[in-house]
Order: C-alpha cells, then sequence, then structure tokens
C-alpha cells in the first residue's frame, strides 16, 4: 500500500519522516497526472505546490491552524491530504468534488474561493475574528504571484500591515500568473528593481567615497564589504517590509527541510510576516513544465506523453472565433485595442498579441483597472475592447458603471465564458451577467446565438460609438461556414427564425438553439411555436417583440442567465410599459447558485434545454409531459 | 477688478508674476468659501490645492496637456481657472455647475469622476492612446495620499510601471482621505517605515564597523556620512521607484514656486514619474484647518464664523439614527462588528468608533476589501456590519456575490445614501442597488421607510444568517418617536397601510410616504387606492402580493431605484411565476443617468414624488391631470 491510499488525516503525516513525506510527494504527483489526465482540471498549479502543501500540513496543525487558499486552482494537493483521496477521481464532476475549497466539503476548508487576489482579506478577517474571540490559531494565506497584481490583495496587505494582527502570507511565486506574469512587481519580486536600486546606491556611495580622504586597500574592503551588506539589505522584501510585514525568503519551494524549517520559523513571529517561496509551476511532469501555460487549466490527456485529447472533428472554439475576428478588425481599423487581465490564451488573444503587440494589453489579474484603463483609451479616440470571462467582469462592476456607461464611452466588452462554464462550477459561471449590466444607462447588449453572430456582434460594437457588450459562451461553435465579409447589425432588431401561430419563442443566445429544437419537436406534436431571436438584450426590439406578442397571445422567454432581472425580465417590463396583453412564461436560471457538472447536464437538471423548454410548453397548454429525448 | 474677474483661459495666468499668482491664489480661497459657504460642497480639499492647481496650469499647456483629476472634489480652483468663474455660483445647484470635472462641461475636463483611485489608470490610458496616435502632449494624473488605498490606484501604479510610458502622478499628500488615514501606506508616506528601515540599516552597518580595523575619527565620521547619505536614499519614493516610478518631492504644495520649479523639472523627464506634493486640507481658512473633517463635505455655513448652519429643528439624519441603532446593538451582541471604507461620519460611526474600538474597522477607500474582510470575520463567527453607501458598494459586487452570498455568509450591508443624494449627482446616487443585489442568490433585502423601520432592518438582520442587505437614503428622518425595544422583523413580510379597493400602491422605502400621499390626494378626488409597504425587496411578500393584485386588479409599483432589474420588475416576476393576472404600472426612475439637484427636485422632474404617483393613476385611469400642488 502506498502512503498516499492510507492517509485519511494530515494529522498522519506530521510524524513521518522527511524521505517518507519526500516519497509522498511523489505519489501525489502521480496522482494528480492520472485524475487530472481523465478529468481535465489545473495541473501546473497544483503541480508546483505539492511540497509547499505537505510542509505547511505539517507544521501547522489543521484544521484547527487556517490556510486560506487564494483561487484556489492550487489545492488539490490540499484535499488529498485532507480525507478526499478516495473522492479525488470525482474532482470537477457533476456531484463530484469541486476543483476549488470549499467549506461545505470539509472543515480542512476555511474560505470559499474560485476568483483570484481574495485571500489576505479573507485571512485578515479570520485573524481579527480569532482575536476578538481570544483564541491562538494561526492563519495562513496562500498566494500566488499572479494574484498580488489586484488591488484586492493590495488592499488586505495595507490594511493588514496597519493592524499588525498575527497573520502569515505565504507569496507562492512562480514568476506567472496564468499566462506569464506582468507589471512592475512582477519585475520587482524578479529582483529586477532590487538591482536598479543597488546599482543608484552605489552610485552615491561612490560620490561619498570621492569626498573623503584615501585609505587605500581598507576603504575599498569597506566600501566592499558596505555593497554586499547592501545586497542583502535590497530585497525583494522591501515592499513588504514597506507595508509593514516581516518578509522571510525567498526560498526554495520543492525543499521540504528548508520549508519547513522556515515555516517553523514563521509561526513563531508576531505581527504579519510574508515567506517568499520560489516554486516551478508544472514541476515534476516534464510536459507540464515545457508548457505550463498549456497545463494551466486542461482538458483529458495522455498521461505518458502529455499529448492532450482532441475531440474528433471538433467545431473551432468561440474564445478563437473571437479572436479571429477581432485581428480581422484591427487590420481594418487602427483605432483597436485588445485588453485582457491575465488571460491571453484563455480569452483567444495570442495572435492579436503576436500581430499588434503595441495595440495589445495584458493588465495583469486587474479586472476594475482593465475597464478604467480602457475608458482612458476610449476618451482619446481609442476602440478598446475589452476581452474578459463574464465571471470576472462582476468585479469591475463599478468602473463599468462610473468610468464607461456614465461618460457613454465606446468601451466594448467582450464577454467570454457566459453563461454556464461547466465543471469550474458556482464561482465561474456567467449567469448574472444579464442582470448586473442590463440596468446601465447607455449600454447596448448584443447576446449573439452562434459564431456568425458572434463575428457581427463584434463588427457592430465597432460601427457604433458608445459601450457595448456582447456575450458568448464557453467551449464549441456551431461549425458554421464563416462569411468573409462581416456587416453590423442594427441595433436593436431582432430576428424571427421560425413561423408558427400557437405562441412564440423569444430566445437570446445560446438558447435560440435550444429554442428552434423545442419547437421541432412541438410540431411534432401538432404545437406551432414561432422562434424569435431577440439579439439584442438591449435595447430590445419592442416593435417585433409586441408585434408577435399580440399576434400570438403566449410568449416564453429563454435565457441562459438567472430569472432575476434578466432578459425575460425585461420583456416583462416591455409589456407592462407598453400595456401588451399576453400570457408570458420564462425559462431561465432558477433564483439559486448553479453547481458543477458538464453544460448539457447543467442545462438539463435546470431544464433550460430544448427538452426542458417543450416541457414548459406542453405544462402550459395542458398536454401530457414527454418522456426525455436522448 | 480682481484678478480672477478677468480670468477665462489658463493662458491667461501663465504670464503672470509670482507675486501676482499669490495674488490670485488669495482671491481665489476668498471666492471658494464664499461660494461653498452658499451651496455647500467640498470645501477642505479644494483650499488644499490652491497653489497646486495655479502650478499645473502654469507649467502644463492646458487643455492640450490633460490633467486627471482623482474623486474630482477638489478641483474647484480647476473650474474657476479654465472659463467657469461666471457660473461658479450654480455649483452642485440644478442645472449649474457639477461638483465634479465633467468632460461635457469644458474641454479642460478631461475624465468625468466621482469614485475615488480611478486617475491612474484613467491617465495611463490616455498617455497610451497618445503614443498611438503619434502625441506628444503631457499626461498628469491628480491623486490624494486616500485615494492611493484603493486597489484600483495599486493596479494602476504596477501597469504604469510595467509600460514606462510618459505619466506624471501628483500625489497630493495632506495625510488624511475623507477621516484620517489609514493603512500601511499612510505610515509609510509618513516616513515612520523609512525610518523603521533606517535603524535597521544603521543595525547593519554597525556590525559591519565592529569586523574592520579601527581608523579612529575618519571612520566615525565616514560612518556618520553614509548615514545622512542613506537617510536620503531610504525615502518614502522607494515604494514608487519599487513600481518604476521616477519619484521627486516630497515638496511643499503652498509654496508657488518650488511647484513650479519641480513640475517644470518633471516635465522634462522621461518615463513615469510621481511627484509627492505635501499639501494642508482646509489651507487658509481658519475653521477648516482646523477642522478638515467637518469641511469635507459641508453644507452652508457662515464664512465669517464658520459655524454651519443648523436647520431649524431638523429631525436626526437616518446616518445618525444608524449609528446609534449599531452602538445599541453592539452593547447586547459581542458578535457585533463595524466596518467602513473611510467613511467613519459619513455613515454615522464615530460613536461606534469610540465605544468599541476593538470591534471598529476602517479600512480606508477600499470597498472590495472591506466586504471581504467582512467575510473572513462572518466565517469565524462573528457578525460584521459593513456601513457603506450604496453607490461605494458598487465597486465590491464581486466581493458580495463571490465572497459573501455563495458562502451565505452573515455579512449585513448597511446601505446609506440609497436612492437620490442631490447635488454630489450622478456618480453619487445609489439608484442601481436594488438591480444589482436582487437577483443574488442567498440574499436578503429589507427597506426601511423610515428610522422606526431601519432601526428594525438592523435588528432583523443580526437576527437572521445569511447575507442580508437594507437601504436607507440620504438626509433627514421623519421625526419619529423611536421605541425602546426593537424587534426584528418576519423575514419577507410587508404590510398594508391604507385600505383601497379601486388600486393598490406597492411601495418600498421613501416611496412608501409618497405612495401614501398619493393615495390620500386621490382618495379626495374619489379615487380609493390602498397602500402596501413591501418592506423587503428580497424576498417579497408573495402572500401579500398576490392577494392584493388579485382583490383589486390594479397595481402600481413605486420605487427610488431605476426601473431596470428593479422592484416593480420582482413584482412583474412574481405575477409571471404564479399567473396572476393584474394590470400593473411601475413607477420609477427611467433607463439614465440622473443628474444634480436638490432630492425634491429630483424625485418632481422624474415623476416619483406624491405628485407624479397619483398623476399616474388618473392618467391610467382616464382622468384628467390636477395641478401639481405645493
Amino acid at each position: 500500500m502506498s502512503i498516499l491510499d492510507g492517509l485519511t488525516s494530515p494529522a498522519q503525516i506530521r510524524d513521518l519522516s522527511l524521505s517518507k513525506v519526500e516519497e509522498l510527494a511523489a505519489e501525489i504527483r502521480d496522482e494528480l497526472v492520472s485524475t487530472v489526465a481523465v478529468t481535465g482540471g489545473h495541473l501546473a498549479s497544483n503541480l508546483g505546490v505539492v511540497e509547499l502543501t505537505l510542509a505547511l500540513h505539517r507544521v501547522f496543525n489543521t484544521p484547527r491552524d487556517r490556510i486560506v487558499w487564494d483561487v484556489g486552482h492550487q489545492a488539490y494537493t490540499h484535499k488529498l491530504l485532507t480525507g478526499r483521496r478516495e473522492r479525488f477521481c470525482s474532482l470537477r464532476q457533476s456531484d463530484g468534488l469541486s476543483g476549488f475549497p470549499k467549506r461545505e466539503e470539509s472543515e480542512y476548508d476555511c474560505f470559499d474561493v474560485g476568483h483570484a487576489s481574495t485571500s489576505i482579506s479573507a485571512a485578515l478577517g479570520l485573524a481579527c475574528a480569532r482575536d476578538i474571540l481570544g483564541g491562538s490559531e494561526k492563519v495562513v494565506a496562500v498566494i500566488g504571484d499572479g494574484s498580488l497584481t489586484g488591488g484586492l490583495a493590495f488592499e488586505g496587505l495595507n490594511q493588514a500591515g496597519h493592524l499588525k494582527k498575527d497573520l502569515i502570507v505565504v507569496l507562492n511565486d512562480n514568476e506567472m500568473s496564468i499566462s506569464s506574469n506582468v507589471g512592475a512587481i512582477s519585475s520587482f519580486l524578479s529582483r529586477k528593481m532590487t538591482s536598479d536600486l543597488f546599482v543608484r546606491f552605489k552610485k552615491e556611495t561612490q560620490n561619498l567615497l570621492t569626498h573623503l580622504p584615501g585609505f587605500g586597500r581598507e576603504l575599498v574592503n569597506l566600501a566592499r564589504r558596505a555593497e554586499d551588506s547592501l545586497k542583502g539589505f535590497l530585497t525583494p522584501g522591501m515592499l513588504f517590509e514597506a507595508f509593514g510585514f516581516d518578509y522571510v525568503g525567498p526560498i526554495d519551494g520543492h525543499n521540504l527541510a528548508e520549508l519547513e524549517e522556515t515555516l517553523q520559523n514563521v509561526s513563531r513571529l508576531k505581527g504579519p510576516s510574508l515567506v517568499h517561496v520560489i516554486t516551478r509551476k508544472g514541476k515534476g511532469y516534464v510536459p507540464a513544465e515545457a508548457n505550463p501555460s498549456l497545463f494551466h487549466g486542461v482538458g483529458p490527456f495522455d498521461a505518458e506523453t502529455g499529448e492532450v485529447h482532441k475531440k474528433a472533428a471538433a467545431a473551432p472554439s468561440y474564445t478563437s472565433i473571437f479572436g479571429r475576428t477581432l485581428v480581422d478588425m484591427a487590420e481594418e481599423d487602427p483605432r483597436v485595442i485588445a485588453i485582457t487581465a491575465a488571460m491571453i490564451e484563455g480569452t483567444g488573444l495570442q495572435d492579436f498579441a503576436k500581430r499588434f503587440p503595441e495595440r495589445f494589453y495584458d493588465v495583469g489579474i486587474a479586472e476594475q483597472h482593465a475597464v478604467t484603463f480602457a475608458a482612458g483609451l476610449a476618451c482619446h479616440g481609442q476602440r478598446p475592447v475589452v476581452a474578459i470571462y463574464s465571471t470576472f467582469l462582476q468585479r469591475a462592476y463599478d468602473n463599468v458603471v462610473h468610468d464607461v456607461c456614465l461618460q457613454n464611452l465606446p468601451v466594448t466588452f467582450a464577454m467570454d465564458r457566459g453563461g454556464l462554464v461547466g465543471a469550474d462550477g458556482p464561482t465561474h459561471h456567467g449567469v448574472f451577467d444579464y442582470s448586473y449590466l442590463r440596468h446601465i444607462p447607455n449600454l447596448t447588449f448584443m447576446v449573439p446565438r452562434d459564431e456568425v453572430q458572434l463575428r457581427r456582434a463584434l463588427a457592430t460594437a465597432m460601427a457604433q460609438d458608445g459601450p457595448f457588450a456582447f456575450r458568448y459562451p464557453r467551449g464549441e461553435s456551431q461549425g458554421l461556414e464563416l462569411p468573409e465579409k462581416i456587416t453590423p447589425a442594427p441595433i436593436g432588431q431582432g430576428e424571427k427564425l421560425r413561423e408558427g401561430k400557437d405562441g412564440v419563442f423569444f430566445a437570446i443566445g445560446t438558447m435560440v438553439g435550444e429554442a428552434l429544437a423545442a419547437a421541432q419537436a412541438l410540431a411534432e406534436e401538432g404545437v406551432d411555436m414561432a422562434v424569435v431571436d431577440a439579439c439584442f438584450l438591449k435595447p430590445l426590439d419592442r416593435t417585433l417583440l409586441m408585434a408577435e406578442a399580440q399576434r400570438t397571445g403566449f410568449v416564453v422567454t429563454c435565457e441562459e442567465n438567472v430569472l432575476q432581472g434578466g432578459f425575460g425580465s425585461a420583456v416583462l417590463e416591455l409589456f407592462e410599459e407598453t400595456a401588451v396583453d399576453a400570457r408570458v412564461l420564462r425559462v431561465g436560471l432558477p433564483d439559486a447558485f448553479v453547481d458543477q457538472g458538464t453544460q448539457q447536464e447543467l442545462r438539463a437538471r435546470h431544464a433550460i434545454n430544448s427538452e426542458g423548454i417543450a416541457e414548459r410548453v406542453r405544462a402550459a397548454l395542458g398536454r401530457p409531459p414527454q418522456s426525455a429525448a436522448g
């Protein structure tokens, strides 16, 4: 039996010899690779923190002591060590283990997470509560250097340094966030800045020496030793010391003995301290070390060769079609600028970045800045496109309201991962954007139903003169042929895709295809539903929607968004405003956080696929339910 | 004629002698005091930047060169210098000058603002656009040390340092944000940190010296001079240099000659630079220097004595009643914790802070952190109350979703300045919160109609076990007697306040009083409207609302929020879901940013006061309109 097989609690690893722990580390790496090869998931980040996680659970008395993981996509080893080995094969599957820490999953998970940069704030909250309650447990935040570019992390550092609470921040520095890291802070951590400062100091001491009487060799020696002393003094830690943290490091994050000794020492310090640990993404698995960006979040792959499984004849992803279209636009229009918050590959901007480096900005994990920076660019004649996941734009809600829409600036929000995203689960579903954007004045919001319309959405954004958002789903496109020439869509104009006399589906985005399929199925049962693609969430095609509602008297709205404040709600508002009298049913997601699972599973579970939609109509018309097809 | 009277453009001040400019500075201070004494507004911050603003407009070639003001409540002198002297008396009045920079007001205003910490991001956008277009204008961001605690500012600094664009950041350091400043960064700026570092360096050099053969007096001299050199080296600038900025300062922000010379020098630097300017809030007006917090945002006052006008027999503000109630709660419940983001006075927490210093946290201008920090506290048994303006909670939308509601944590959001706020205008109205919070799962949202209900809302929040929000308006309460004993409200239960058979008003918050008045007026015309206070935006009182709608068949919803996705929209959703068939009219704010003006003026303009509501009913019932009363 392997060591890992017998593990049910981290208490069991605290008495192991170092060499046994190293054996365990190797077993864990095998388990990570073989499991993620099947389930897909975050691999590179997890391989990088195996020793760090072991050291943390050996030095700290978890679950009494608290470990707060930032982002949480690096907590797989933590899960393996804390009684979740058996269920590890269910990782990211429907009803399985979450890919992130989750309090309801384990008492060892002390803060739910998925988005970046929250750990210092949360850990500081835990530390303050501990002190109020008179506790003595340790609180440790583990944050990557990428997450440190987020302003929230800085806000947390600033208050933690001020309050001087006992709090340990472990900086897991792998010199990249998801793509390679950016920003001044990253060059600071790499000690480039330190050396710049050092050069300046050297100049100053030289000036000083020239003004003194010479003492020959001794003085040169003195100067040299002063230099050495200063070199040690001007460390990357200076920044954190400026915030009131004790800085320890950098230390080798794959050397267990060094890690444990350092963490032991740090655990005895009073006040806030920061341990700077250097790790390597993908460590111990050659394909992941060679291409950590590919193995950041990866689908199923061949564990032996590292080759990622390609689905047969897959259509290109929406993401890649967006990326390609943006390059096309930028060729024609010198005002087009692309902005990403540390998601170059995730948002399909690799080609753009190569082709137009001077018009491409990766701002780091800093969504707020991405949007306000775009507003600045737009103020001076540019056409910035912020390519961002729907869930991450949540962090820049105020910037969309206050910096973009209030000034009516032509900033475009290309929202990838709109709707259900699948295995990443509740922290990552993009199911609130209709509701958190629809009420913002001046914003136009288009929702393409397929890749042809996606290309059109971008062209439409570039052709008009105000804030513009469009969202598209994660995953494969429909495999349609893409016309070379793209014409902008008329703002606020919907499209009738199917005739029908018994009622009408008003669908938007991904739900248009589902509504068409539902209409097809119902037609075979003698129910004749029309299908309208609303095309725009805002402004609605008032004329078309009102006419269709009046014609049929029966409307079913379909959206992949929570029902509260979403598309169906907009239709209800329109009918209230215009006193249209029609029966309306709304299909969409409920007022609850949606769990993980494949997109297909989740759409079925919440009855927003064609079968679910058809059943709603049958029920409304008093017809018997059908057994679900396929 | 004074110098100020003849000014129509900043070009006119560029050739003035320094002594003339000093004369002008005095005239400007008089103008600021005499105008704000009448209009109310931000005084202390404006008095602090008179010389700085003069120097900026003399050194830089505005409007070609761009000045981006952070927050913008310090731009009054800028307005006086840029052709807005004549209209200055209309400051913050309906149809008058905005209290903040506004692009549509002047070509000298290059970015609209009102919320903090946006200037570096926006200025960087302007600088990048300039470089793409091949321009050569200078871009200057002016940011206070308070705004620097916001994570967005840090995100901007981080990218600006990385990109190495020509960009000047003027740090206006008055050692306070709105209340006195907090956080590690503030002690850093005050050079406390520097001196800590210096002490450490001194120890290191002493160690070094003991290991060297003695050279008597000369060596001591050398050590002393090394110390002096180091003292200059370890400046507050270190932090900014760590971000890749050239640091210049600190300089006296009231010494025109020094300011102008420094800005001249800095304007010739390449790459990003930061000028650290020390100013004094309230400078030159004794009452404001003595109490800068009071004169931060102040109502009309006596210019001679500095005494703030008290309205006769004014009822206490909602803010003060909230503050008092929170103290009461904290007396009884040791889990109650208060959190503010640099708004101690604004949110009425002065007494709490004094009474329970160990349970009070001012996190600085860092709304995101405030919320995630609260989530951490709640995770460990506390009952944090985040007291925050509705408009500023916008910045923490994702933290509410991802850190609080996803984990279903008992964090309370006490949202002050809900609804229309008056003179601060579109950047500050709290008219989106129903829409940006209503769709978040697990959140309960209560809206008290008066101060008795406000106290109850807080008690209700503390009595239940999940995320809870309530909002209340800016300004005076109703003057009701406050019962000593507060009982929690039953969650999701509304209250019928008036009987009526012809229809029913569903009102919420401030609109309950307006609906009652409208019902009164209509009753005199023979229209008999019932009034229901919904009390909760979420969950709705389904039973009561459905019963009343079915009983009367005619519902008018009333809310002080945009109509898109708001309270009326929730009622429409309920009726769709439950197939209630009733005529519904929604009264609320339109899909547009609302301008400045008094709350009363704005409610009248948008027909959400009692007259407007009554007119809607008359029109719906085909009755003739009435001329507006009083």
